[in-house]
Parts: C-alpha cells; sequence; structure tokens
C-alpha cells in the first residue's frame, strides 16, 4: 500500500510533484500554498480533495504519510521540524535549510523520530545520470581525474528580474550556488562517489541593483514594470569554486543566473584514466563517452543499452525522450519504496536529509572561500 | 467534470496514457489486456480499478465515457464500432483501422452515434510541433515550398528481431509506412496545413525472413532465440516516397526501421521561401529555423518565447525538457476538454477519426504506388 | 617532379585550386579567365606568372603538363578535347560535360591520346569521407542496406538570386542535380561501391521567374538588383530522386538551392545490416556510427584512430579541423602522384572522366524519369 | 612585394607554416630542422629550396627577411635575439618565451631593432573569432560580464605518452597552461578588448610518472614502448584558473591534456548584459549567439552575414568549411601585410611580442597563485 501524500508549496515545483506523484498512483489528501487564495485556486485545478489552511493542519492530518514541502528556503526548518514531530516523512526542496546548524538538527531530527527525510535533488533521477554513477562503479573510465562543468541560466539577466529568491530573507546568503549550484555539486559528488574537501570560490553579483515587484511573483514569470521598487542585491548572480574532491580528483564548477540564452543547462564532464563523460541536462537523452584511442560514444537514453541496475530508471524505449518531469517519478519512486518498505536501517539510494546536510556545509564553506579570498577545507580536513 | 476513461490494451503504450490521464487528474475505471492473465497483473501493477474480461464488458460499463484503444491494427475496426454504438467516445492508436473502407466507415459511425473519435498522433503534442505550425500559420517562414525528413528506427534491424506488426494479419499489408511514416505524414501535414495530392514510392523488405518467436511478444522487447520459427515477411522495413502537397509543395519522407543508431527518430525539415524549419524528436526541444540572409535560429522549448497560442502546451519553463510522456498528456487535455465542453460542431484541435481516415487513404495510395512502380492521386485530383 | 600546371577559370573554385596546387608545391605557370581583364587581375592578384589570352595559348604552352578548366559547364566539351590533343593532362570542374555523348568521347579521347583526365569531385577527400569508404569495404556496417540524405544549399532563394548556372545554355538542362546532386550521388556510389541502377525523380522549379542582372556574377555572389531583367526559369531549384543501386540497395537523394540556412549542406546516411554511417559536409571532422545493441559512435577526423589506408588523406592531428580547402589539396596530390607515376594501366583512386560520363548518364536519367514521371534503368539492365 | 621567408624548426607547426605561406604566395628560402638528417629530409619533402646547418646561417642570409621560428619553447628568446639583431622581422611560436623577463626583453629588442615581433596565437584567426571580437565591440551581447571555458586534449592521457613538453627544461615549468591554456588566454582577453587583473589557480600533474623515449618525439605521436625510462613528472596536466578582468568581468578557464577524447578543443562562452556567445575549436565554423527574450542564433562562418570589418578573414563562401590550417594564412597575411607597408607606428592588428609578454606575465602569475594557494594580481593592480 503507497504511502499518502501531502503537498505544502503549490508552486511550479510543487505542481510538478503533484502530477508526479499521480503517475505512481500515489493519493495525494491536499495541497497547501503561500496564500489562502493561492491554495484554494490551486487545489481545485489540480483536483486536489483538500486545501489545508495551515502546516499546523497539515501536520495533524492522520491520513497524511509523507509530507511534500517547496516553500522558501528559510521556513523549511521550522515546518520540517514540525512535520517531523508529527510523525510525517518529509520530502524536502533543495537546499534542505539556510544554515548548516539547521540542517543538522534536522538529520537528528529525522533519526529521533524515526522519520524519513529526502532532499529533492531529482537530476540524479535523468536515467543517464544513474547510468553515468553506475559506468564509473565499473570502472568504465578509469580512475575520475577532473571533473568541471556549469549550471547556467538566464531567467535573472535583467534588473527587472525578480524572484523571492533574491531577498537573502528569504533565500539566505547564497543564491546562485545555493539554487543551481548545490544541484550540480550533488550530482558530480554523487555519481562520482567522490565528496568535496577543499574549495576556493569566486562569486559575485553581476546586476547590483534590481527592481523589485511589489507583489509576489512565481518563479520563471515577468514582473509587471509599473508598479517596482529598486532593491540593492547582495546575493550572488555568478559563481565559480576551485573544488578538490577525495581521491586526489581536481575540478571546478561554474554556476550563473545571467547566461542569455542557457535556460537551465546543467553540464557535467567527468575526466577519468581510461575514458571520460559528459552529459547535459538540455539534451539529457544522450551520454558522451570520450576515448582516447577509438571513436568516442554517444550512449542514449535506451534501457536496452544501459546496465542492469540502472534501466529501470528509464521508463521509455530508446528514442522516446524522457525529460524533467520524469525526474520526480523515478524520485518519488524510490522514495516511497523505501518509505513502504518500512526498513530504516537499508541503504538509501535517494537524497536524503545527510545529502541535504553536506550540501549546506559545502555553501558555507563556499561562502566564506569567497569573503576571505581563500581556499577552504571542508569537516576535519 | 472531467468524463472516466477505460483503456483497452495494456501493452507500452496503453500505460503511457494510463499515465497521463492520472496527470491530468482523469478517473480510470479499468483496463483490458490481451489475456486474463496480462489484465490481471498490468491492472493490478497500475492500480486500475477493474480487470475487464472481455470487451463487451468495457463497452456495458456506464461508469467509462472515452475508452482508449491500444490493441493491434486489425481489431480497431470491430472494436472501435462496438464502442461507439455503445455511446462510449473513442480514442484510438494509429493507424486507426486496416484499411480505407473501415476507416470511412468509423468517420460515419462516430457522426450518426454523435461521439468523438481521436487518433493517437501524439508527435502533434511535442511543444515545438505546435509552435512549427503557429510559425507557418502566420508567415514566419513565407510559403512553404518543400518538405523533407525522414522516421528511422532500427528495433528490426535484425533478423531475430520480432513483433506482431510484422505479421500482415495483425498489422495489415504495410509496416513503416502505416506505423511510423503515417506519424510523419500527419505531423508534416498538419504542421503545414497542406494534404497530400499525389505520391510515388518504393518500399522495401531489407529482410525477407525472420525467426518468429512461438510465444508473444511485446513491441520495443527481445526475443528468446531457444523458441522461433522462420517466417517469410512481406511488409516493408523500408520506404521511400516522393510527395506532391497542395500548394505546389514538394516533398519526400523516408521511413525506416533497420537503421542502425536510430532508436526513433522523427526528423523533417520544412524550406519556405522566407526560412525553413527543422526538428527532430529524439531532441524535441530545440527548434531549428534557417535564414538566409541572417543568423538561422534555435527556439528552445519556452513558453515564454513561444506564440501565445501554443505555449499552453509547453508544460514546463525553458531548460526543463519535455518529453514522449508528455505529449499524451497534452493531446488528452485537448481531447477531454473538447469532450467536457460537449459541443460537436467545434472546430477539433486533435487529431480525429476524419484524420485516421485520411492517413488510411494515403497508405493506399502508397501501397499502389509501390506496386504499380507508378505516380497515384490521392482522392479526385 | 612534380607536373606543371596551368588553370583555366578564375572563378571561386579555380582560386581554390591555385591555393591548393601550392600547398602541394606544383608550379603554376599561368592562369585563363572569363574576360582579359579578369585574367589580368586575377593573375597578378595570385601572382601567377603568365596571364593566358585564349584556350589556344594554353594548349601550346609546352611548359604546361596538366590544365585545370574551371568553366561553365558548356564549353568543357570543346577545351578538354583540345587541351588533350595537345598533349595535356585535364582536371576538369563537374559536371564533365553538359551530356553523356560528349562525356562518352571525352573519355575514348584520353584513352586515344594516352593522357589523364579528372574530375572535381573533390568531396571524396574529405578525410572521413575516405574512411567511411575503407569501412565500409572492411564490413564496419555489413551490407549496406539504404542510402539516403541531402545536399541543399539557400545562395539560389529569392529571385533577386543570379548565377550563370542557372541559364541552360551556360549550366545545362539540369542545375540541381547536375551541380549539387552529381556530388552526392558520386559521393555515395563511390564509399558504398555500388552503382545506381534505376532512378525515379521529380524536379521542381520552386522560383519560375528570376531577375536577372545585365552583367556577369560571380557564384555565391550578390547582384546589383537596379540592372536586371526577368527571366523564366526551367532548371531544377529541388530534386527527390528515389535510387536503386547495385547488390539490392534502396535510397534517395535530396537537393535544393532554395534551403534557407543551408548554406552547402551535403549529408547522407548508409545504413548497414550490422551499423550505420552518417556525415554532414558542414561539420566535416566527425563521422557518427550507428550501432543497435550498443553506445553509437563518434569518430574524428583524427589519423590516429583512421585506417591504416585513409590517414594519409588527415594532414593534421585530431582536433585540428580541416575544410573544404583541404580537398582540393588530397585530390591533387592523388592526381598529380598518378600522372608523375606515369602508369596507365595502374588503378585510379581519384574520379576520373570515367566517373564524370557516369554521372551524366545519371543526370540524363534523373532528367527522363522527372519528364516522363517513370521509373528509368541505367545502362542496359 | 612580398617579404621572403626562412622557416626554423620543421615539426608539425612548421610544416603548417610552409604551407600557409605558400597559399600567399610568400617564397621561402629555405629551412631548419632539429638535426641535419631532418633539416635534410623535411627540405627535400617540402621543396624548400636551402637547408641550412645552423641557425647562424638563416641570420646571416640576406634574401631573407622574416623568420618563422617553431622551435621547442626554451631557446626562443636566444634565437629571437640573434634574427632580431641580424634585422630579420620573427614571427614565433607560442609561448614566446620561458619566462616573462626573456619576453620584455625580446619586446625592448624589436623596438629597438625597428623589427615586427609576432607570436602564433593563430586560433585568433577562425573567421568566427574575428567575428565574436566585432560583435562585442558594436555592442551584440552589450557589456561582457562573464568569461568561461576550457581548452581540452587528451595526447597526454597515459603514462606513455611523452613529448619534450613534458620536460621543464625545454619547455618551461608550465606546460598546460603555457602550451594551451595561453591560446585560451589571449583568444578571450583579445575578443572581449579585456585584461586579466587577477587570477587564482589550481594546478595538477595528473600522471605524476611517465615513461620517457630514449629517442626524440614529435607532438602528437606515438612512443615505442620497448625504449622508454620513467620520468617524474612536475608539470601541469590540468589546470583551472578563476579570472578577473578589466570592467569588472569574471571567468574561469580550464586545461586538460587528459580529457580523453577531447582532441584539442578551445571552447569558451562570454555571457554579456544583453547576449551570449559560444564557441569551439572543434566546430569552428559555428558561432551561438544566446538569447533571453528571443530564439538563440547560430551564425555559419559566412562571409555575407559577417560584419564588413571581419569578412574578409572568411577565403570561402558558406557552408565551406575552413579549419586550422586556414588560421595561418590568415595570420601571415595580416602580419605580412604589416611588414610590406613598412610603418611601424601603424596599430598592429596580429599578436605582438607585447602579446607574448603578456602572456608571460600571466603564465607566471597562475604559477605563483597555484604554488602560494592564493589570488595574485598582474602589474600593478
Amino acid at each position: 500500500m503507497k504511502p499518502k501524500a501531502a503537498v505544502v508549496g503549490l508552486g511550479f515545483v510543487g505542481r510538478a510533484h503533484v502530477e508526479a506523484l499521480r503517475r505512481l498512483g500515489v493519493t495525494i489528501f491536499g495541497g497547501l500554498g503561500s496564500s489562502a487564495e493561492t491554495t484554494a485556486s490551486v487545489c481545485a485545478s489540480l483536483g486536489l480533495p483538500r486545501a489545508y489552511s495551515s502546516l499546523e493542519e497539515v501536520a495533524s492530518d492522520t491520513n497524511v504519510e509523507v509530507v511534500h514541502l517547496y516553500t522558501p528556503n528559510y521556513p523549511h526548518f521550522e515546518e520540517a521540524s514540525r512535520l517531523l514531530r508529527a510523525g510525517k516523512h518529509v520530502l524536502c526542496e533543495k537546499p534542505l535549510t539556510v544554515d548548516s546548524r539547521e540542517s543538522e538538527l534536522l538529520v537528528s531530527l529525522a533519526k529521533e523520530t524515526r522519520r524519513v527525510g529526502g532532499v529533492a535533488y531529482n537530476l540524479r533521477y535523468y536515467p543517464l545520470c544513474q547510468e553515468a554513477r553506475a559506468l564509473i562503479e565499473k570502472g568504465a573510465i578509469g580512475r575520475p581525474n577532473l571533473v568541471h562543468g556549469s549550471f547556467l541560466q538566464d531567467w535573472l539577466l535583467y534588473e527587472s528580474d525578480w524572484n523571492w529568491r533574491l531577498d537573502p530573507k528569504l533565500g539566505g546568503p547564497l543564491r546562485a550556488v545555493s539554487d543551481i549550484g548545490t544541484h550540480w555539486l550533488d550530482l558530480v559528488t554523487w555519481i562520482t562517489g567522490r565528496k568535496v574537501t577543499q574549495v576556493c570560490a569566486d562569486l559575485a553579483t553581476v546586476i547590483p541593483q534590481r527592481q523589485k515587484p511589489r507583489g509576489r511573483m512565481e518563479t520563471f514569470q515577468k514582473a509587471d514594470p509599473s508598479n517596482v521598487e529598486p532593491v540593492a542585491i547582495t546575493t550572488d548572480d555568478y559563481a565559480s569554486v576551485l573544488l578538490h574532491l577525495e581521491g586526489d580528483v581536481r575540478g571546478v564548477m561554474t554556476v550563473s543566473q545571467v547566461s542569455a540564452g542557457r535556460k537551465a543547462r546543467l553540464w557535467f564532464e567527468i575526466d577519468g584514466s581510461e575514458g571520460s563523460l559528459a552529459w547535459n541536462s538540455e539534451e539529457p537523452n544522450m551520454l558522451w563517452m570520450g576515448r582516447r584511442n577509438a571513436a568516442s560514444q554517444e550512449l542514449p537514453k535506451d534501457p536496452g543499452l544501459m546496465s542492469a541496475a540502472t534501466r529501470r530508471y528509464a521508463a521509455y524505449p530508446g528514442g522516446h525522450p524522457e525529460g524533467y518531469p520524469d525526474t520526480f517519478v523515478q524520485l518519488f519512486r524510490d522514495f516511497y519504496g523505501y518509505v513502504e518498505a518500512g526498513d530504516l536501517q537499508a541503504p538509501r539510494s535517494f537524497p536524503t536529509f545527510e545529502t541535504g546536510h553536506e550540501e549546506m556545509s559545502l555553501c558555507e564553506a563556499i561562502e566564506k572561500s569567497a569573503q576571505e579570498r581563500t581556499w577552504v577545507s571542508l569537516g576535519g580536513e
């Protein structure tokens, strides 16, 4: 019997989750948006049976076993804590919190309450990202030496672009790094199985002043120019981070939200002693495998050509492209399968609160490195 | 109130439909597979409440308003007729029937019974195919002059590959043409708004004998080589068809199911007096627009960059790839919206039984042209 | 000692030949252009020692052993005949003549005079086209089954575009077919080692009237719109040709000079029983090799990765792109090496007058097929 | 009258220069290789009239006005100094010297002797790199904000790969940075018109020990494994460098010689306030121009579509790819045109000894930054 769900946060990503849950046949009891009006209208349009009026109501709805949390970053900690204490499993949008103290507490609280915590690093669930990890595990590119790439967007290119993430009181002190950089870092460290040990970062606020609309904005939506006020921006439009990873792996990541024509392009290359892998999220159905002494290879997303362990992440045959919405289906299948099985000692294939906490620690190291213009080590190194 | 559904045919495509219906919040009452065992196991795994035991049962289930029909081609006619007479709206997999006499009868019967008939030419519902049509309508490439392209697959490359479509008793006298060629023809004639008037075709059975497994095979699955029998093949592995379209448009289409490395690649180019469009289904989130006296353009699937009339077909922001599963969601939204509105005089934006009938007429003209090695005109021309 | 050369025809291609000859260290004695003024100015700008005043002068220059002929198509026959009789080897621009009677006579005359005739089907000399041929010869894709592709340009898209090739009195009765179609046909039949046996063609004059400038135009240059006259056009802007080749190979070729954004894009795909090859002249340094049961491959132009027999056609290491100018260097190296060796019985690796004659026969079959709207067999078949 | 040349250094690049000079009609008097045998055989195969026996002989050959210098990095300084003092103009392979003291002296010496010094940063001469610079100058992407990219190779991936550049006594203390990194830095700073002001670098020797062949190796050639000795490697296989440029531009560059499948791929992206540019040297005939509120663009190398100031760098029409060999032709045309004009006060469009000196200063800053694990400022900043 699949666990039953509620969704808190009904913006673009929250709605994506509702669809994905339905594809899996998960029952969704209700939703809670940023205001009573939003809640009512989105619940109606999505056909969700119950429009909650408060987090408290969600927490006390005994039908609900799993809560999906897609609010802005700041409230995550309070909300997730409340839900865990109420006995709910929590699947939270990234970044998990706004600092590592909070994320550490959530890790502990989940253990204490014996609830399952997940973080929506959904990009891992592109079938060929799963395959990239499997290929490295089986030695297909030898020993990984280098990781490099970028996550580029253009939705904040203009001074007139606005979103709550620009406000450090809602999004935290970092922006591009925490919003898209952590996707890249999570993906590449997970694929290579190597954690970051040292960082040296350069951050820039390319657009130091923006026009903030007086009403609330949806992610990826455009502002009404007639009702705005100038606001000084302190968060990062751009970052590049030199990386040292476990096992003598070196690398660099670039993130930007001001790169015209790049809508949401995460790209990585992993260079090993016997071959390379490269992939980009805007053409997710092809994985490039570089070879030195032979032709390089293009592996299509095709369950018939993928590893035995990963082909279940490709729901459709080769030549039938899968996309962003499908990543949530695969993530939730893993998460709900784990919750349903009920063995909290079993290894977790999905991104957990521990993952979320590691990413927060990384963000803090990046922030410190940029401020002090120096290398910063992670953890005890 | 969204109309309620049942699904007949529970193979790969049938399951895709179930998922897509759920994303739209459509209630599915039950399913019917190719055998009692299949029905039971697929209905259980998909969580469909009712496992039907016969088409008759579906037809007489008064809860059901729309039936999705994904059986092999031959039974379509009998099944669709029965369902229409029972008062069901029918959304049928392509090709609609195995000959144009049948498809014409279905068109008439749907009118007579005042039911809505649709055919699952879902590729139209890639957002950038919708946009291509809108761009041509608004004159973005001037007058269309040429259409060319192909639909290539490799799943029948080897003598040991088998599928029911290879058997003319199940699939009809044509195979590559009716299975994938009609997708291409539907897509390109719909995008350009021009029907085919004349064809000159060359068909080939590249692999004249295959090893047929003694059990039943799923599309895109592999046979057990130990239990096969040799069978002579008469249907087309390959076809190229010279085309004349309304409005002095010329063109050519190539289809093949034996092109190694092409998993399911539909590609078209439309050359107009002021520009060109090119698109390919394996990278569906980019539309190329050729220009003579300026740089050519890459239009991403981005609702913010698409025409007002088509952006609703892109469910996610730019940079968030959509794929094959999403096309069914968009198709069904159009179809169910039409059924729900209930005005049978309203223009239909989705592919209808008339579309299905036109494609059958085209198939017959192609078959005749190939047999007689001559040009064949469509309709009264 | 490398044979010494003269160049007749000093347009765009003629100048490309001069550069290529110099890269090989071939001495060029002089040039002859379309008028005394052109001859004088181009010879001066290229630093050619002698500006000839007539073909007769070239023919009687005893220094000259090889003459490169890049005049319009019509005079080729008279000029080549005169030069052969004067004892010159002749390397002629394609198409060799304007009909197969002429080309047959040139084949005979070259034999009789014991001179070497070549035709500038230079595209064969892209290193990866050489490699494609070698790969097929060694069975890398099994038995070739299908050939398809196109050669698309946009330089004649507008009614105001003009070039001597539009005039059948200079270019012959065909245009797109003879100018670019013969490149495609030569390339694909040479790579596969299979000749065309039957054709069924559809030709179209997309722009039936053009504005002809009153002065002479260079290929790829733009006309002065103030000094033009309307001219009815009879030659083909577009053609698609269904093909049967030796060994049960089927295929189709499309050519167009009115496809916006396609500057000069020759693309082919060859589908075999074990794999496929695809290549496109606008990205000539990559050859795609399709596979069914494995990742497909990207072979870069890299002598270290090419076959032993073909790597000499790649003059630079991998990652150092070679282009159109380099194809002439490779062609001339083959041609001059042959002339220098002096053994007229040795097999010829370059395109010969026999090649040119075959292409003329193909053109005539295509023209006949289009006029009669029927299949036409080549030769005795 | 074009200046006359000699070539010192007859490896792969030296031979490329000979070809390029001949395409321009420059007379080459002779060559000098790394040994008497090399000199004799290469001069014979290239048809160079004189095989010099020493640099002294070149310096005293009064026919020669320009000397092309393609020896390993260390001797550059002595050789260039000797040639300048003998009254020769010098076109030197990059890097100009092995430290900035030497390069500064060469800048002074060239001024003093009134000779012209050039450095072969030939990649600037890809037509679309010229166009990128022109587009930025005319404001096509607004104010540049970010530059990022990489130059990746794989020819030193294996422990068994060897080349003189690996030996710091011949190549200097840096390798990937000085050999390919300076190409990237020169190209991007030249295109944007912004110099580097600060760097923070991470360098790695991925393969700390290699097998050195006992004989001499040609660049891009393979060693005989039976006659090698193990050598500890100290130079960089990999580097990533955080960059600050004039005008608040931020960026990062990655270079590697151990990235399988990347033969010699220089890629850059320049993100501006109104658009972006991206280009890659393995597909040099296309420039991507990113747009936020419109379709992005693909500009082909087509003189008809390029800026008035740059189209002369495209020698062939659109659709006719140009490659690596063509860049030298364009570079030399600029350089020889300047020498021929004789006005030493005129602005120089080609990379000069000053360019070479700036690159050496950059290399030293990168080396220092990597050693001290800190940011380093250039010049007086």
